[in-house]
């Protein structure tokens, strides 16, 4: 017997119509022999409104009661999910995190599962229920209740398939598959019938929304199938992310996409000494702080300039942190540009063909667009442009790639 | 240093606003140099909006994941108000029952209290924390979630009072201390400064909605000391409610109130053998269903009448029953009255003073109200009249004890 995780964000649960629905589409999988585990998030706009009003009672609220809060969000939904699939006639169980031992690490608001346990869970599906399962929670050994941050709940799906060695994933969204680009910015984008982790990976990181590279991470970690699908067209297979080494690599490149919530920071003169980097960057990590696109600069004599992209919502915290640094390393002023972009191109394929950064390059140049930091992975190459000219270099790099065609799957 | 338990309801609770007022009063204890634990309900009408969602997906809804739905509303509570006290420089921490350890029975929305583990909580006031803990839940040995039913935050509050030894149990509520008789129904109702724990329960099993019989049976059980206070002026110390070995025994009467949430159920033509009667309540008893106020009598040969009364919410459930004892004992048909009203008399002093019943039926003679049934206790006599004379009876009643008059203590 087959073991299927399905996973259905906020807006698939927004109300009780659309609850009946997701708890269809669990029945049609549970009706087809498989066992079934059911991952949802909170309904619609409820973390919203938790999120205002603990707005309204303290500027800046203690993470371990902000976990307190929003953690109920996803009780809500699962309480009700359940419902609705017993009302349908099939037994189901909701369980929370705690109840399941979805044990993670002591850091409210952004927590990493450490471990799952699996006893109850098999339990519960050997006695041929439905398990409705909390998304975005997890608890400590403590019985402290986290929560796993951004993309927590399709983190949940993809750790819970790993733990219970499920044959698939399915991540239900809004949109039917994963395209060569975003379709409401390039009409021409192409679906993806199959993509590897590796794209995957460096597709959501560079801000295609539809999956969180933190669960495509574990996916990759864990090999477990993951496949994103639409919640309004189940007959639709949408797109299987799988194993790079179960991929044929025939693109060069896979897709690119824009991200828009970046600022660039840059940390000017900084003395060229060893271990100044290192001090800037675990200061920033010892506070959560994720950076990317790091460029360090010779300025003149033996300074440097040091510049990286962080998240926008990491700003502040960022900036904090900086002042802080550089008074200790005796470097200049910290300076922030809030009106980029970062355009990436992403394919598994570039690694063995020369050339691929270089038309990314004329594509822009062809678009009169300035490139203002270049980074590169062996799967990626990124370009931060201004924010208002990301459109127009997305349009130009899809077309230059030839990604406008229908991808053909050449076997 | 003292241990001082409050509680707030919903109300006190519905918004942001009034939870900052609930923060000063609890900081109002805590500055006292007290160690402090708040218990708090579910915001306004968040419990309604819920069964209200339930009630959409499913006609019976599992008790399980209503407990699962429910006990949500208490965690939403505890990590705002923690929150506030946070935000106003006090140290909280907010604490499910699964954290602190309320241990129950599995019987799902209206489970019974087993055993209170201290030891967390008695770790963190020790710490100096402010422990705000959800009222209304508690949690099975096998980690199932379970709610207390009605009356449940109260009972929450008292019970940890009992568990911690606390040196008293302040209930906040939006009425000022307990009367005589309700204000609403007889504005000459007086205040009363003390009551005895026998006495409130009584007055809370008749109708006196300000305090649930359970919390009140819970605090007699263990010697709290139990205090109903406004929570709109927290200078006023309310009602004390204490043993009743404590009390002088001074007043024949304490108070009278109407139950109008009663209907009357009688089963008609029952054989009058031993045993008819333990199948008719232990089958009640066993759907967890309270009766109150039990009659029999003798109609005809050796066949009964047996009559009492039932809470209106558990009617449906009651007559499912008594259908199906019906023809398993042989007995006749299932008679409904729900044009009723309990009116009570209660006073630890009648049980040594004659003529307390006798001069309750002259004051119904006197207001021209027919009494359809009477039952009575060491400390209470009630009456089921017709609904819409209730008020009329009560304030009679009221009258002829001469409770209109302001009762001083007599010490």
């Amino acid at each position: 017997m087959s073991i299927v995780v399905q996973k259905f964000g906020g807006t698939s649960v927004a109300d009780s119509t659309r609850i009946k629905n997701v708890a269809n589409a669990v029945i049609r999988e549970y009706n087809n022999g498989n066992q079934v585990v059911v991952v949802v998030s909170a309904m619609g706009k409820t973390t919203d409104y938790l999120v205002k009003l603990a707005g309204e009672l303290a500027e800046n609220p203690n993470h371990r009661e902000m976990d307190m809060l929003l953690s109920t969000g996803e009780q809500v939904s699962i309480a009700l999910l359940s419902m609705a699939i017993q009302a349908a006639g099939c037994p189901a169980i909701s369980l929370l995190a705690s109840q399941i031992g979805i044990i993670t690490e002591g850091v409210h608001t952004k927590a990493r599962i450490l471990d799952i346990k699996t006893d109850k869970m098999k339990k519960h599906l050997d006695e041929g229920k439905i398990i409705v399962a909390a998304g975005f929670q997890g608890v400590t050994t403590d019985g402290e209740i986290t929560t796993l941050g951004r993309g927590g709940s399709d983190t949940t799906a993809v750790a819970l398939a790993a733990a219970l060695k499920a044959d698939r994933c399915d991540i239900y969204t809004d949109v039917d598959a994963i395209y060569t680009a975003d379709p409401r910015q390039v009409p021409a984008a192409s679906r993806l019938d199959t993509i590897s982790y590796s794209e995957m990976l460096e597709l959501a990181r560079v801000g295609a929304k539809v999956l969180h590279p933190r669960s495509v991470e574990t996916a990759k970690q864990y090999n477990v199938p993951l496949r994103l699908r639409s919640s309004f067209n189940l007959d639709d297979p949408g797109t299987l992310v799988i194993g790079d080494d179960k991929m044929e690599i025939y693109r060069p490149v896979t897709g690119v996409a824009a991200d828009l919530k970046q600022v660039r920071i840059a940390v000017l003169r900084v003395p060229d000494q060893p271990g100044i980097a290192a001090k800037i960057f675990s200061s920033l990590a010892a506070d959560n702080i994720s950076v990317d696109m790091i460029i360090q600069s010779l300025e003149e004599g033996n300074l440097n300039n040091i510049a990286f992209t962080v998240n926008d919502s990491d700003l502040k915290g960022a900036i904090n942190v900086l002042e802080r640094v550089k008074l200790d390393i005796n470097a200049g002023e910290v300076v922030v540009d809030g009106n980029i972009a970062k355009v990436s191109l992403v394919g598994a394929g570039m690694v063995d063909r020369p050339g691929i950064a270089a038309g990314m390059f004329e594509a822009m140049a062809e678009a009169g667009i300035n490139i203002k930091m270049i980074a590169t992975s062996e799967i990626k190459i990124s370009c931060l442009v201004d924010k208002d000219q990301a459109e127009e270099a997305i349009r130009s790099i899809h077309r230059k790639f030839d990604l406008d065609a229908k991808v053909e799957m050449q076997k």
